[in-house]
């Protein structure tokens, strides 16, 4: 039952990832990796871990011969970008998996206002399925476009969505405070990622302004079935992978933590990938290094009736290329877990 | 204009800085080190880096002999164990300057509560000074037992008093998410400190339990006026250095950013340690790394209505053994910047 | 074609890295884990990381019943103690892979005076293969009891052996530099492994003193079939994972780099974890994280004609418990890339 | 006695520390900063760790008008663009102390072949003093033109030239493992200093081909009065600042470590910055951090009979704008310490 696979960007951090991660998989067999900046190089000899492992030569776009036999087409390539391929792939019928921002906003215009830049076409926005299995994995099962969900809206998102069902909480009342390594930032060359500037150093960025931001609300508001407005602070922190997003959310009436917890793991049952912690204990971003795994832990604070909510990720595992081939374990029916069932990576 | 100084506990993280910065000191003396742990040694043995800079014997804690000749003591020893000594030495007459979290909590109770431990004597709480300059300076001045505040509640307070005077503005709507290098958690060996464990991982701790939190209370309740309760979350995270807070606080009139930038520079015009950046401009905590500044930003998000406030500053100067300077300054009517004003150190 | 195995000491970091790779290998089941400080807990309320994936209650060491159905015996105890666990399971007939020092060294004497110990019992002693895949498979193979080697060692060794063909190559020329990363310090704690200490900090230790020195020798001196001599330096830096040794050997005949690089890929032609670099390119302890890899550069200094080497490990994996898994498959007559052949993690 | 000083390229990493170390300087008046590419910004606009402390506006390089009332200037600057602009300062008379590699090789040809540049013209090259004061010190009293010393020949040859007097060393068996912070890359964007990429990860660059090799080979031919080739490997480490370099000299006598350090002792007694340490203990790069020491240890192995050298510098400090200063106040006779007696800031 092997299929075919491509990946699109294959030599940016994400599409690095996604080599690593399939290379585990046992049905997958990647036929191609398309690189526009590096094409006709081997992949090793721009990254030489890669020697021996997984031999490919990088291949230019060109979607008639590249991608002939392949069934499935993993895009890791900028937002604004990313579309364009898309587009070109599934006209050819391909299954498309897009790490970008590109098909995750289902308004145009909030596209346009939070991403400075044109929308994808109307036809592959309407029908692109957000990629959060814990949320959509009935749609993504049916889907031949999935927009992979972003790395703090993975975090953010499975903290927050059992939370719909707790009476009397004011979605507008969550704020997230995000903390990043520093891959999330990509491998482009910025002075904010330089070695010297970001070891020894917590920084905030885009206060108020980052692109997630219409992400998390869309998916909020449908689950609580309301206009949502949240606060969500990002800062860049001197390592190399993991989200944690510590949640802060008004409760009305009492709630224990204990009751919360309860929930959680209800409502996560089907789930293999989010671990909810007892009460009184804390994940790091340590906890799922390397791993698909979302931990998440939750505490009520009596004193001021608010929910602390803390949601662990490697993010370019859950939060880009784990989550992308969880995606597609869904698309073809197998188990989520398959090639991705792996102990994080400690110390 | 000399003045006789001792550190107790001189071999901890906090009392090797106080070492550092009045090695400095124009106008100070260092008299002694005082070491239970390590008495009778060199300095340099320890702490080799110290050699032909700062020589000096530990003393063992012997208050008639070692503190004769000196005028101010410096006090950086754990919570609960600081309060007697410093007894002591007030009964000697001598002016204490406490790095611990004995002398800061007014009601004993609270002290009880959050430290688990007794309570100093009723007339050193009462007479102790809180030892925020930028709030307390003219206290200070006169007082003989300044309570140093802990390094959580300097960022915090610092980016949260000018709030006082904003209209409408609640205190106990205050969520404040801090982040702290590992020096924070001193010289101890724990598993949560062991390098292994603390790299490449941001990780929660206290949640909602941290015995800063009554201290930060207190000195709202004090601006504010009224009543507070805040949410608070500590986080370690993989650096050795510094304190970033980020603050979140609802409004309930409108108000730009450039409006509280504005109230934030006349509030701290005469506070030469606290910079306030212009809109837009946020700080990380390196650019404070070494120094006794307090770096403050300050954004508002008109979608929310909630202003977020970024406070930096290095947990071991302004956090502790710098503002601990800063006092003694005070005390003496010197300019407070004497021995302190440094450029951070960058990168 | 599964075999039943144990780990011993599986709460160190050795133990632990055995069971995330463990746990990766079609033909292991893992039947237990034992950890003598820690008996009767789950493995999850020590490691929360574990959660879900491997589930087991810690054994205490009681060899008839724990061992009982078991094939395989891994120990990842201190040198020192596994000796005696060892001699108690070879009794039973069980097949043991050691991970400390205790089997290493062929003279006794040898392992009185770097270990400070009382060595192994000698029909123990004599019947170990010391497991390095890469010089000693057919020992390996027929082997019930493998001396897994050191982390350094490892590298060293895989850098060296092809010296031994070069004409005129004196091995007591070797000088060997070592980096670390703190992991290999194992999880106890110390104030060198302390975050605060051995973040920014490159800190030789044991200089001219480490016990791997004589391991090194006892391989070169069969190798090389003359005794030898070499210097050897430790350093701690600040990173978790990663030994890289920097080698130095003095030439006598002309050679380019270029010749040496020939020579080496086919000395390790049947050799897949060792990959050796093209002339110019030199590998980081990234190319190999996380992965059983073993990358070598070569260059020939011609103005002093003399070569310097470089060899790439992670110290817990082809350093420890990866290549213990390489030894598993050797005795097993298993392809030893099973279970192993990963991509190294990047970034 | 004040001096009126500049630095030109004010805003790479070792302007902004000399910036730093000049403000704690009393006999230093900062006339001007200038560069290049941020000429008439404010130095805070690009540096806002800078603000309130040293507020100075960037000039451009106008040398008639800029440096008319300076005294001194220090170039920071990449080598093969300093030459020009030292020159030009130097028609108009100024004292000139240069940074880069432009000033350092005594041998036009040498210059060529390592830097592939042109090389400064013969008077200016004729007339400079290598600015190491250990060595230098009568000399650079009377220079108007000082080559400040490149980082890793400043920790070698502290750590080597005593060995010049020991009986039967051969200079040519000198082999220096250097290692780095990141910092020394300076600020230039590039892959390998990108924090993802030097995260995690220990490796050598410009193996055999580093130009700081002529620079130590020239000072050890001086000192040995011998042509010497030596071998020099440097390594990238996950740190900002410091460098070590260990060093292993062959001997031909019998020489115990406890006789080397006597020795060294001697050789520095009047140098305030260098530290021998005794027998058995050795310096981490911490030990120096954000001071101008240089910490030296030497460990003698009797069983190979070599010596290895362990030196450790902030490479920003001795290994750059420190050491600069140091001269600046040899150059003015006043105490050579003036402003920089600092404690390394430890942790």
């Amino acid at each position: 039952m092997t299929v075919q696979v491509a990946v699109v960007g294959g030599t940016g951090y994400g599409g690095l990832e996604l080599i690593r991660l399939l290379h585990m998989h046992p049905y997958v067999e990647l036929t191609s990796v398309i690189s526009h900046s590096e094409s006709g190089e081997d992949l090793h000899h721009i990254y030489p871990h890669t020697k021996n492992v997984v031999e490919v030569n990088l291949d230019e776009w060109n979607i008639e011969e590249t991608l002939e036999e392949v069934d499935y087409v993993f895009f890791s390539l900028p937002s604004g970008i990313s579309q364009k391929y898309v587009a070109q792939a599934r006209e050819l019928g391909k299954n498309c998996i897009d790490l970008s921002g590109d098909f995750r906003l289902k308004q145009a215009q909030l596209y346009e206002d939070w991403y400075k830049n044109t929308p994808a076409n109307e036809k592959d926005l309407e029908e692109a399925v957000y990629g959060l299995p814990e949320k959509n994995r009935a749609n993504i099962e049916k889907s031949s476009l999935v927009a992979n969900p972003g790395c703090y809206p993975t975090a953010a998102l499975l903290g927050l969505l059992p939370m719909a069902e707790i009476e009397g909480v004011d979605p507008s009342s969550v704020i997230i405070d995000g903390k990043t390594g520093v891959s999330g930032a990509g491998k482009s060359l910025t002075l904010a990622t330089h070695f010297t500037e970001s070891n020894e150093n917590v920084k905030p960025y885009k206060v108020g302004k980052h692109q997630h931001i219409p992400e998390i609300e869309q998916l909020l508001e449908e689950q609580f079935a309301k206009e949502v407005n949240i606060t969500f602070t990002p800062h860049l922190t001197p390592m190399t992978r993991g989200i944690l997003c510590t949640m802060y959310v008004q409760l009305h009436n009492e709630v224990t933590a204990e009751e919360l917890i309860d929930h959680y793991r209800s409502f996560y049952e089907s789930d293999s990938f989010v671990r909810v912690r007892d009460a009184g204990s804390v994940p790091g971003t340590k906890d799922v290094y390397s791993s698909n795994f979302c931990d998440i832990a939750i505490d009520v604070d009596s004193r001021t009736n608010r929910v602390t909510i803390v949601s662990a990720i490697d993010n370019l595992v859950k939060g880009a290329s784990g989550q992308a081939i969880q995606n597609l374990n869904i698309m073809n029916g197998w188990d989520e877990r398959t090639g991705l069932w792996t102990l994080p990576m400690y110390p």
